[in-house]
């Protein structure tokens, strides 16, 4: 039976690790960084180097095929990938496994000559973790990029898109180009970390992903007064650190009590506002984060934030604007591509279970355009977005191995 | 009777305030910065054209002085002082008004040729409000200074005090040479507004400091754990932010419930790591500034947040670590100086009541080793170290006259 190389995958993740990689271990690669750039310039030469095509697309996104010129040629793409950019002090797997698993699947299949009906291709997406716009790149391919925004759309640290794109080569305002034509793609399967501890602790060593969380992003500010910190009472001071402390504590409990069990929040970017010891902070901002499998609760959440956020103000004696950034609907996995994906799990011999991914991911944006399936391999620990995360390599080559079977099913 | 030109002193006000100057109003004029310097050099012109000896010692301060060779000559001097930096966003008359009203008493007094036994100096510390360590000029000026933490101080910014002083063509290393003889100063007169809405709502013109505050800040750093904010399930999560937002909220509680009525406290500086908006904060990390005129009561507030940090740390499962920044005693005036304050007012005859300082004062310092005592006039709606911060005109012109015959009594 056909399988892949564990070995020349395991070294090709080693050697992708080392671009931006930490002293510790662990990655920080944010998308369009010099880093970045140099991985996907090795990228490119590995797709080249292992007989594929290979090619760049307006907003970045690195592609590898065989058996196709390119997008909307006679006949559709079974398309896999995922993306090769990190959070700061990331892991190694996360998106770079999916890349060059798909990668990997292809190179073997190339060189076993195995017959497929339909052209196979890889994708490494720009930004998924949202440097600049979470999504990006697969925003773009899919059509639902919102070319009016690219202008405003900026890192937290100010840097804008365009001009980290320009760095890098490329006139963000082109990104719309990358749009797949109709009909291109006939499937999408991504191979992923789960990211959370639910197949470790189950014992399964496959997870088949039956829908994606939508996510929502919110900027939440309270904004009060500044004044001095030792001669202003206590009782007349408009706090605008304290007000955002109090909303995130409540927020918090709010979402786990009335987020049916599988809604999550997070406030991970938080900004005080003149930030001096000896002035009461007169603004604080949150980055509101809202997670969920269903999109009626996730409606209702944040629906419920909202008037949290005017009790807070209004019992603090503060202003407060809600501002959203970004917000995904829940998307649902293809029940064509999750047979296929569970078809390659009984050739193989491996156990499989239906989950839904608490993580966003490319692959809901596919959703959108083709038939989408996601593959879960164990995370050790459940441990995500840190430079310790990690899976075992006997469970890195399952989950290709289901991939190439996946994929071969669907191309047939 | 002898009396300052409130013109006069009015328009080196409105010159001090276009140093830094901001275009909606107020002042950002932090020390050694370049509009520091520059109003460094302007304050040290209009000494010297006013007539008066002037200099600078090593830590920065400036002086200005009638009738003296520097300190430790034959006759202690009587001082009178303030400061010219300001808080980012700060107002006009923050500090610039003790120094710019010193240096008109000195003016007035030596052009009416007016009989003092001792000689008479003004001075403007360095970097009162504290952007590389608090009150520093005057704990030079006193002996009070750390000279082994000068290496280590920085501003939040992370530039280094060292640096920041040597751009100003100073070595930070030789503060410690501005040190004052024993005895060099008879007494120490600071005339400032009160930064608070006491005097103001009691429809009294001239405050008498019988205390000022002690100051401690300390550094709080709740330490979790990153973790993926979609993929982590909520109860195991170990976010330092949010035991950070957990503590502030009972600490200021705490300080309000335990602090005797005189106590306050603030969280000014907040920092939250990594500080991206899908990764649960890994660190939460507050400045804590707790004040307080009483030095017992402050000890035990401090002895209690040490155990609510702990608390908290131990119920959401992450670490905190307290590290001290600073901590000044409150500090007591002198009576012999709140008579020649008293018997000024009772002179020009102002209406006055003693009453604690709420903010820390150059004054402080000066307390250790002279007999010092501070005159309040009322803040507008009690608003400090805000862009509308503002006295009358009417109100400065009677504090500078209070200062005026203070002065005269302390020296005659």
């Amino acid at each position: 039976m056909i399988a892949i190389d564990p070995a020349r995958l395991r070294s090709r993740v080693e050697t992708l690790a080392r671009f931006g990689g930490l002293p510790g271990g662990g990655v920080t690669r944010p998308c369009w960084s010099p880093p970045y750039e140099e991985a996907r310039a090795w990228l490119l030469g590995e797709i080249r180097a292992a007989g594929l095509e290979a090619w760049v697309d307006p907003a970045g996104n690195v592609f590898g095929a065989t058996g196709m010129g390119g997008f909307g040629a006679e006949r559709p793409a079974v398309l896999t990938g995922s993306h090769i950019d990190t959070v700061p002090e990331g892991g190694i797997l996360d998106g770079a496994l999916g890349v060059l698993a798909g990668l990997e699947v292809l190179q073997t299949i190339r060189e076993a000559k195995t017959a497929h009906r339909l052209p196979l291709a890889v994708a490494a997406w720009s930004d998924e973790e949202g440097r600049y716009g979470s999504l990006f790149g697969s925003r773009a391919f899919c059509g639902t990029l919102d070319l009016l925004r690219v202008e405003e759309m900026a890192a937290v640290d100010g840097e804008r898109l365009v001009d980290a794109m320009a760095r890098a080569g490329f006139d963000a305002r082109r990104s719309g180009e990358a749009k797949a034509p109709a009909g291109a793609v006939a499937a999408y399967v991504e191979l992923h970390i789960e990211q959370g501890p639910r197949l470790e602790e189950a014992g399964i060593p496959i997870g088949v992903v039956d829908s994606i969380v939508g996510v929502r992003r919110s900027r939440v500010v309270f904004t009060g007064q500044a004044d001095h910190a030792g001669t202003t009472p206590m009782e007349r001071r408009r706090d605008g650190f304290l007000a955002a402390a109090d909303y995130a504590l409540k927020a918090r409990d709010l979402v786990v009590k009335h987020g049916g069990g599988r809604s999550v929040t997070n406030f991970g970017v938080v900004h005080v506002h003149p930030g001096v010891s000896n002035i009461v902070p007169a603004r604080g901002e949150l980055v509101h984060e809202m997670r969920g499998p269903d999109a009626k609760t996730l409606e209702a959440l944040a629906r419920r934030c909202a008037s949290l956020a005017s009790r807070v103000a209004r019992r603090r004696g503060v202003g407060v604007e809600l501002r959203p950034m970004s917000a995904t609907a829940p998307a649902l996995c293809a029940e064509r591509v999750q047979a296929a994906i569970e078809g390659a799990c009984a050739t193989l011999g491996l156990g499989s279970t239906r989950l839904y991914s608490a993580a966003g991911h490319d692959a809901q944006n596919l959703a959108a355009i083709t038939d989408a399936g996601m593959i879960f391999i164990p995370s050790k620990g459940g441990r995500s977005h840190r430079v310790d995360e990690m899976s075992d390599w006997d469970a890195i080559a399952r989950g290709a191995n289901v991939l190439l079977h996946a994929l071969l099913a669907l191309a047939a």
